[in-house]
């Protein structure tokens, strides 16, 4: 045990997560969905998407931005796509279903496209592409987010860090899964480096003025640089890959898009955010046992590759956070000691036991 | 006129490329698509992909390393599917082929994707997203290439620059064309700051030991970096991106992948590459001028934004190279004189006039 954090079962945390958002208003199997997104985000090792924002979740409830009861309906649909309006509903709860709903289109007709319109932060994006890989599918995820990356040679929060996450399966339990910002760093970076003190790497943010800085207070005033940072260093490139994903989720979904996304868990008005998942069969183009094969063989070629001076081990994505979850599972998930006392303090209000009572260690 | 290069009429000039290419043994058909490919990445400004590399094909073709008449076949296929078989022809054919039987599959079932292998360079990305365009569709091109990007923690050249394009209608004549390599920026590149003997820039590239590095030679004597440079900086989301093409191209379709591919223009061995083309119909996700509205309607915000220092005009992805495109219709298409020389000389091979002597001006 670390002085700074402790270690939660992950069961019970689910458990306990799920309890809150009952409480809050959630429907008992949309609090379980939403429990089982945000733990995964936690023992993957993604705190920043995970249990601590529980509370920001909550926020958004009680002010009325978000109807906690609401579930998605289908509003259009052909054999191989679907449009899904999700109510204002926890976009957990969205995502889980459209994936689905792309996954069962997939299995009928080789692909399935569903975006969602009307939805909410739907915490990793990677979940959801990894919900195809029980199917042998290879799953994509994109969501938009509220405005923080400004466009190359511009000096406004205008694109989203909107992520995009790929999932291939491989035929043993070590799958690819990207799953990536298109900015180079969050915005969670920019403020913990302020409040450290510390200075900000090249290609991480701009200040207001449009410049780029090093200065954790003037980037986190400022605005996130895409990823690659700025021109010469091709961050055009990243700009483009987060307008790319706007286009494929609010604007392909017809909900809101770029700047016009409201600030990052603004409690006062529906988020309207887009989201795009997509389903392929592999088998569709051959064996399928040779297409793991194949992949296998590549991920092993990278990892066997000569490493830089003090590489340990070249890593291929998705392989941390799995190290994580293994890890998580074994030990329990690592929880700072600041987000159980939040989630201590929120379950109270729900007439919950503290979790420290029911934890692993 | 310039003094480095001169402006050659662009029918004129697909024209000439076509003879040169049949005068090598490709076929009429062939020789007309392949040219149209070469001679729309010179006109959009991407001369690293344009008629300067016609000599490299056409040395491949030499050496039996590439077939310039075989044609694509369709070895399976399913109502929204197909994998192609490019016979080890000009991947331009089978790129030109497999794109548009996915535009047919996406206009039947909304969605289509067609994977390629056994196939060869087939230019820039761009050119077969864009295809999808004429038919109000989204279309995604993705290639695999010869390992130049070193994994992020490794110093070997593992992977290819890897591109991925995506393009989408806006209903005017101003879309959506994202068209970027996963590498910070090509070869080439270095290999023309070693040349110059300018510094590179950080992010581009590492020396044979793994460290990056600003110096030309060293550079180009080590690998590319992929699009994010060192760790610190997001490399290995480029890095992920680079695999994720790998994944989706030559491991998808059963053809050559990462390190396994030849070195680039290896003029001995086929080249096996593979290939992915998309095609989405945004009309089955709602009415498709509302889709039109609301992408122009994004990029005119972005370009609306306050700028930085010293930038005149925020650009969206696509712009640069469609106001190149708009200039070589009206001027011609700038070609630098070496280039003019070197087609010459292939030409006369071929029984070929000057291309001088039926240029614009």
């Amino acid at each position: 045990m670390s002085g700074d954090y402790r270690r939660v079962d992950e069961g019970a945390l689910r458990d306990y997560t799920a309890a809150v958002l009952r409480g809050a208003g959630m429907t008992a199997d949309g609090a379980a969905i939403a429990a089982s997104v945000l733990v995964a985000s936690d023992a993957r090792g993604i705190e920043s998407h995970g249990v601590a924002r529980l509370s920001q979740y909550v926020r958004l409830i009680d002010s009325g931005a978000l109807d906690p009861a609401a579930g998605p309906v289908v509003e259009r649909e052909s054999a191989t796509t679907a449009l899904v309006d999700a109510n204002n509903g926890m976009g957990h709860v969205a995502g889980d279903y459209a994936m689905r709903l792309a996954i069962a289109k997939a299995r009928d007709h080789d692909i399935g496209v569903v975006t969602v319109h009307n939805s909410n932060h739907y915490g990793i994006a990677g979940y959801y592409a990894m919900l195809a890989l029980e199917h042998d599918l290879i799953g994509v995820s994109l969501t938009n987010s509220s405005p923080l990356v400004a466009p190359t040679g511009g000096r406004e929060r205008m694109v989203g860090t909107n992520p995009l996450a790929v999932a291939a399966p491989t035929g043993d339990d070590r799958p690819f899964v990207l799953d990536m910002a298109t900015s180079t760093v969050p915005i969670g970076r920019l403020e913990v480096y302020a409040r450290k003190g510390l200075p900000l790497q090249p290609g991480w943010a701009i200040d207001k003025e449009g410049e780029e800085t090093l200065d954790p207070e003037a980037g986190a005033g400022g605005a996130l640089l895409p990823l690659g940072g700025v021109l010469a260093t091709g961050g055009y490139k990243g700009y483009g890959l987060g307008v790319m994903v706007d286009l494929l989720t609010g604007v392909l979904a017809g909900g809101k898009y770029g700047p016009l996304i409201y600030g990052l868990w603004d409690a006062t008005n529906p988020s309207d955010l887009g989201q795009f998942f997509l389903a392929l069969n592999p088998a569709a183009f051959g064996p399928l046992k040779a297409f793991h094969a194949r992949a296998r063989d590549l991920l092993a070629l990278l990892k066997e590759g000569e490493r830089a001076p003090g590489v340990d081990e070249i890593l291929v994505a998705g392989e941390k956070e799995r190290r994580a979850h293994e890890d998580a599972r074994a030990h329990g998930v690592r929880l700072y000691h600041s987000v159980v006392t939040a989630l201590d303090e929120l379950g109270a209000r729900f007439g919950l036991d503290h979790l420290l009572r029911r934890d692993a260690d």
